[in-house]
This record gives C-alpha cells, structure tokens and sequence, in this order.
C-alpha cells in the first residue's frame, strides 16, 4: 500500500486525489503540463530541425502494396489477438477473449470481439436459415433472412459480456493474469437489426406467455429462456455489427441481443423463439449460471450485467517505463443505463478523482474514461470504481465477497461462485514500473 | 416522374407524404402495419408450428471450425468488397470504395472503409516512425511512437470523405452506377488519439504561423496546407479506428484527423508538421483540388465536406421483389456539426416526410436515417434532403450546378468540376422493382 500523502492539492494545485491523479482539466491547455512533461523525454526536443535529418521508418519512402478489396492490418500487428482457450477445437466450448489492454476508445473492431462457442463455429447459409417464433401466439410465423431484411432496422452502440467475465476474480488470491485474462469476455459493437417486439407483434403474444426459450442452430442447440418483458423491450434480432454482417463466431446470419443482459442469453445462430408461461429450465440456466450462493441459494436467473469498470491501461504486462505524466485509461459500463461517474484512485482507495468521460455516454455501452497521472516513480496501486444512471455504485470487493462469495478451488467448477463478477479490480505499479494484480 | 397525388393522409392516416411514405410513428406499435404486410408475405404463417418442420441452413446442426485468434467474416459475405481502380497497382494512384448499399448503422467497418493511395500501400515499421514539429515553433520537437503512446488520448466518432467522392453526378447525364461507385468515398469511424493542440503548444506556436505544412511518409510523400485554427481546434493525431490500431490503407502508424475537411487534407503516414505564414501551394492543392468554377476562378483552399445525405437502400443492385411495405434507409453528415433533420421524397420532390434519425446524432458524424414506405408497385423517384445544425441545407441540384458547373467529360479530367459535390441523389424505382439513378 502506498503511504498517506498530505492534502494533494497543497504539492500541486492541479492535484485532486493521493498519489499524483491530477485534476481533468489538465487535459486542456496542456503547455505547462507537458512542458514539465517533455523535459522528462515526451518530445524530444531539437536544438534545430535542420539539425536532426528525419529518418524514416522502414517500409516508407517505396511504393507500397497493391489495396486490398478487404483491407486487414499491420503486419506490426499481428500480436494483438484475442486468446484462445480450445485451440484444437476439441469437443467442448472455446472462448476468444478481448485484448483490451491494446485497444481504445469505446468500439471492438470486430476482428477482435469475444466469442465463446459450445460446438464450434458453424459457418451457416443464410438462403437457408429461418427463424420461427410460435407456441403461445396467435399465429405461428417463420422469416427468411430476405423477410427480415425488409422489416425497420434500428441500430444500437451496446456491450456484451459473458455471465462469467472476471471468474478468475472470486479466487481468495489475486491470480497474475492480464487485463485480457481477467476482463476479456466483454467487448462493445454497433449492432443493427429488427425490433423483437416488432415480430413479436406480428405473431400476436398470448397473454398468457412469460418467457421466450430461444434456441440456436449450432450443433449444440444451446437454448436459454429470456423473460417475455424483455422481448418487448430492448431485445434485438440483430445482423450486423460495426455497420457489416455479424460474423459467425457472433451468430452469422443472425442473433439475439439483449442490452445489458449476460451474453449466454444473447442466442446466436437464432432458429426458434417459442414462448411459454414457464422457462425451460435449460441445461445453460439450470448448470452453468446456478452457482451456490454462500447462504446456500441458487444464483439463478440474474441477467442483468451490473455497473462495472476497469483499468486497461496502465495493466500487467503494460510496464511504465519511467516517472512522470501518464494517462490512466479504462473501460466502464452498466447493463442498467448510462455510466455517471467513474472515480479513479492511485493510492488503494485512500483518496479519488474523478475521471473524464469520453463523449458520447451511451446507455449500456461501453465508456471510456481516462485520468491523468504524474507517477513519482514510488509504488502505486491503481482502481477504478463506476456508478450508473440508476445510482448504483461498483461494490467494494469487502462488499461483494460477502454477499457472493470466494473460492478456493479454480473458478471453473461447477457450484463454485464463478458469475457476475462486477467488483472493483486493482493494479499494483512497482519502482520498476512493473504493474501486477492485487487485492487492495 | 410519379403523377401527383392527392392529400396522401385522405388515403391513409398513417401517409405522410405522396406515393407511400409512412408517419414514423408506423415504426412504433407495428402491428397492423404488418399484419397487413404480412399478408403479403413477410413472414409467412404456419397453421401450426408443427405443421412445418424448420429445416436448418447447411452448416448448422454439425461441429464447427475452431475460434480463430483474429475471427473474419462468413464466407457467404465474400462478395461485400471494396471495388479497386487501380487493381494491379500500377504507379498511379488507387481508390477503394465502400460498399454503402450492403451496410447498415453509422459505423464502417475497419475493412471496408474506403481508401486513396497516391503510391501503394506501405507498411511502415511503428518503432521507426518519427513525427516531427518544426517551422515556426518555440522549439521544433520530435516524437517517437512511445513519447505519442503517453499524451492525453481521446476518441471521436466522425466521418472522412474524399473530396472527389460523388465526382461522378458533375456528369450532364446520370451515370448508371450504384451507390457504392457514386459515393463509396466517404466512410465513418471511430478515431483515437493525441489532439493535435497538446503538442503544437508544447512545441510552442509562433505567433506569426498561420499554416501547417503536414506532410506523410508515403513514397510520394503526399503533403497538404492546413489553416493552422484547425491545428489548434478538434485536429487530432490518430493512431486507433474503431478500438484497433488503423490499418494501413488508412495512414499507419499514425495519421492527421481533420473533422468534418476533405480527406485528403487528413494526411496519412504523418511524418511532419510544419508550421508556415503561407501556404505550401502543393500538388494537390494547386492541381487536383483547384477546379475551375463557372465564374473562372479557382475552387481552391475550401476544406469542408458540407451537408449531405443519400440513400443506401433502395439503390441500384438492389431490386424490390415486390409491392408492399420496405424501408428506405440511408446516411446524412455535414462537416459543420449535427444533422438536425433529413427528408425524403418519394415523388421526386413534390412532396416530402421527415425520416426517423437513428440515435446517436453526432456531430460531424454518420448519420442513419429511416423512412416507412409502402410501396405500390408504380414508378417512384426517392430521394433524400439533409439539413445540419447551422442551418444550412442539402442544395437542389438545379442550384447547386449553376454555382458549381457540370461536365460532358470524364468528371476526373484536369480543370473541370469534380469536388465537393453535395447535393440530392436520386433513384428511379420502375415497375419491376428495379433501381437506376436518375436526375429529377
């Protein structure tokens, strides 16, 4: 833990929190801010241009490629991936998680959206595919994607996260894992479909339906019950993500979105929505999303993703690689609105800034916040702490393990607390820059 | 041309405008607009689900291919592409351009944004590229890709477009072309990066400049003039589109981003900026981008893509296969702010209905706009008309030609008018749902 530090703003007017968090608006008229800055190397400076011949990097200064039909990236790029859990393709489920500590601003290019996939990624015909919506409805209806395509499409800018993003988290010891590790099952797209409601309507629902068993056309059949009222709400059939087709580790042809709610939910591949007055009690929502509550409860049927946020930058791995100005940078979101507030500290919550946002703040998307850091090259450790639109605040870890729950044994297990993760995450920098996980 | 019709509400309370144009209200509570399209055949019904065994696309129902650590696209979307002038990269220069008629949403995709480059495709090595501040500085500073890495980032969603898109409608006659070859260069993203105004004052500005002199690393060494207010106001240093780091075609490692000014002032491959009294007077701004106005002055030094909208879908390629409900769905933008309003005509401009704007509305951004139509099967002309938050409007094409000029010659000859074309698209839909452009 980094020591008790006097009034900040007594070191340095524009000091609002321990440990060097400075206040946002040294982000705005930054000459005297980086100024300092520079004379510590941002810029170096030159006695004359003329002085210091500009050398080009290798690659410019010669006629380049031929333009792609389909451009791809950098070949200086090619670390930045997502990683991958079933490389073999073995039969069981495989994630792809988000490099988020190489990322930045509030968009997942698509390329690097997680996935997580039961029977492996079916490459699927949409002249072929259908959707079906009956059980309790007036009139049974099955559409052609060519149906569809014809229907009013809406677009959302909106996260999606695995009920069990942040498992490693419930571990009783900090696991030395990444940003990417920790973090990695959540990403952020614009996606764009039709309005459930709309079919739904069209269908005409039986008042006496309460749940939707929504069920893919991946080998698996994964199939979730999603509660009716949601289906009349927010819920998406969606096609495109970040402008094209989704892609097929995301459900090509088509998927069910539902902002804010755990991904498992979100059905890929979408063939059937039959809606009934009880849920189906599926293998996903009676196995895997019913961990033991420590007073002995079923944590069953939870949904919703709740406000959360965390630090990608600084993060481990991210090595600082000498004192001075920093931007602190993360990601903060809620299933439930708007981000209001995010709070950053660098002594381990002693004392908090606030950290800006960055336009626009989207409900039930992801948004950027950064703070910026003078690092006086002494340990520090970095949280991040979110509220949204409704009030509620990121729990305390204190708060969260005593109401959900720690463990032992790897978080994978089945029974053992491994969903909904939303507590605060904390990196520890050391003199060497060097940023690992902590419990603070 | 469509005959004109009556009061369009007397035969339809939901009409908003002649020859079929739907209240936006239709797209809420839809469900006697689709029963009644239904009927005709979007989604068909079933007498009982049972009835109708749902047989599943080829590729579902088996094993999929594993997670792959960068996931690409369906291979049934291999024909959503860019389409090259320049495929054999011959020593001139190459356009790719967006394909707008299969997109959807504000976004583009990273691999589908559109491109120009004047000497191929290079690919620069990040570690060696350097970015120079000289001219009439305080004191000429250079910048690693590290030093850059530590400023203050932001991100802005906004749209680029080249300011040769649309150089095609100049001609006196409606070229039959699609949408993508008519205004595939303009495209929108998310940018990231370092506002330019953080390192100008940090190398500290000299009263006396007046310009910028920004110059990239391509083999051509393309460079451009820039009033150095827009150095100083919302020009950034991008180095992330859409969360990812930018792909070559669009400047990597780091390109100038201009809101809302012509692409090609937005230099790619940024090796310099150089800060003037005057401007450079070079290549491009004294040849390319200085056509010759009716008057015979020079279009020379005028920066902003202005208000603009066109529609995506219905477009040519894209054939109505039948009479009944469609939507009509396009982007809007201005470079000057907000798009506060677009109407569409489905008469060709004798009467119109305000379009639905898909949220969020950003400044100097992409803006989705939506429009009910019912379509019955006669002759339509469709046409969109955009206003942004200054007020100004989207020109007709009878004015916009008489202050702008138009052209029997290839629009890309030297001298005659090919920039900044701006005003109303429109699209001929004929009896058999087939799509061509048209001047009306």
């Amino acid at each position: 833990m980094a020591k008790k530090r006097d009034d900040p703003s007594i070191e340095n007017p524009e000091n609002v929190a321990g440990n060097g968090l400075l206040h946002r608006r040294a982000l705005l008229g930054q000459g005297a801010l980086f100024a300092g800055a520079a004379a510590t190397g941002l810029g170096a400076s030159l006695t004359r241009a003329a002085a210091e011949p500009l050398v080009d990097g290798a690659g410019a200064n010669q006629w380049g490629r031929v333009i792609a039909p389909y451009q791809t990236r950098s070949p200086f790029e090619s670390d930045v991936v997502r990683t991958l859990t079933n490389p073999d393709n073995l039969v069981r489920n495989g994630h792809a998680r988000t490099p988020h500590h190489m990322l930045k601003g509030m968009t997942t290019p698509n390329g690097l959206h997680f996935s997580i996939c039961h029977s492996g990624v079916p490459d699927i015909d949409p002249s072929e595919h259908k959707l079906l919506i009956h059980g309790l409805v007036r009139q049974p209806r099955v559409f052609t994607m060519d149906a569809l395509a014809r229907y009013p499409m809406v677009s959302k800018i909106g996260f999606l996260e695995c009920g069990g993003n942040s498992a490693p988290m419930f571990s009783n010891e900090p696991l030395q894992e990444n940003v990417q590790a920790l973090h990695g099952l959540v990403s952020c797209a614009e996606w764009t479909g039709v309005m459930l409601s709309t079919l739904l309507e069209e269908a005409g629902v039986d008042p006496r339906a309460k749940w939707m068993i929504a069920e893919g056309a991946d080998a698996m059949r994964l199939s979730r019950s999603v509660p009716l009222a949601k289906g009349m709400d927010d819920a998406m059939i969606a096609f495109y993500q970040n402008g094209e087709r989704i892609q097929p580790e995301q459900g090509y042809p088509m998927r069910l979105f539902l902002p804010g709610y755990e991904g498992n939910m979100n059905v890929k591949y979408l063939r059937r929505l039959e809606l009934t007055e009880g849920s189906a009690m599926s293998y996903y929502e009676s196995r895997t999303y019913s961990p033991i509550l420590p007073d002995g409860t079923a944590y069953q049927f939870y949904f919703l993703q709740e406000v959360k946020s965390f630090i990608t930058e600084p993060s481990p791995g991210l090595t600082l690689n000498e004192p001075g100005f920093h931007e602190i940078s993360g990601i903060a979101y809620s299933g439930t609105g708007r981000i209001t507030k995010v709070m950053v500290s660098a002594d381990g919550g002693m004392s908090w800034g606030e950290a800006a946002l960055q336009d626009p703040v989207l409900p039930k998307a992801f948004t950027r916040f950064t703070m910026p850091w003078r690092w006086d090259g002494q340990p520090a450790i970095l949280q991040s702490r979110a509220w949204d639109e409704s009030g509620a605040v990121q729990p305390t870890r204190e708060s969260f393990i005593a109401q959900r729950g720690q463990t032992t044994r790897p978080p994978s297990v089945l029974g053992f607390p491994s969903q909904h993760f939303n507590s605060i995450t904390s990196w520890a920098v050391d003199t060497n820059g060097e940023v690992r996980h902590v419990y603070a």
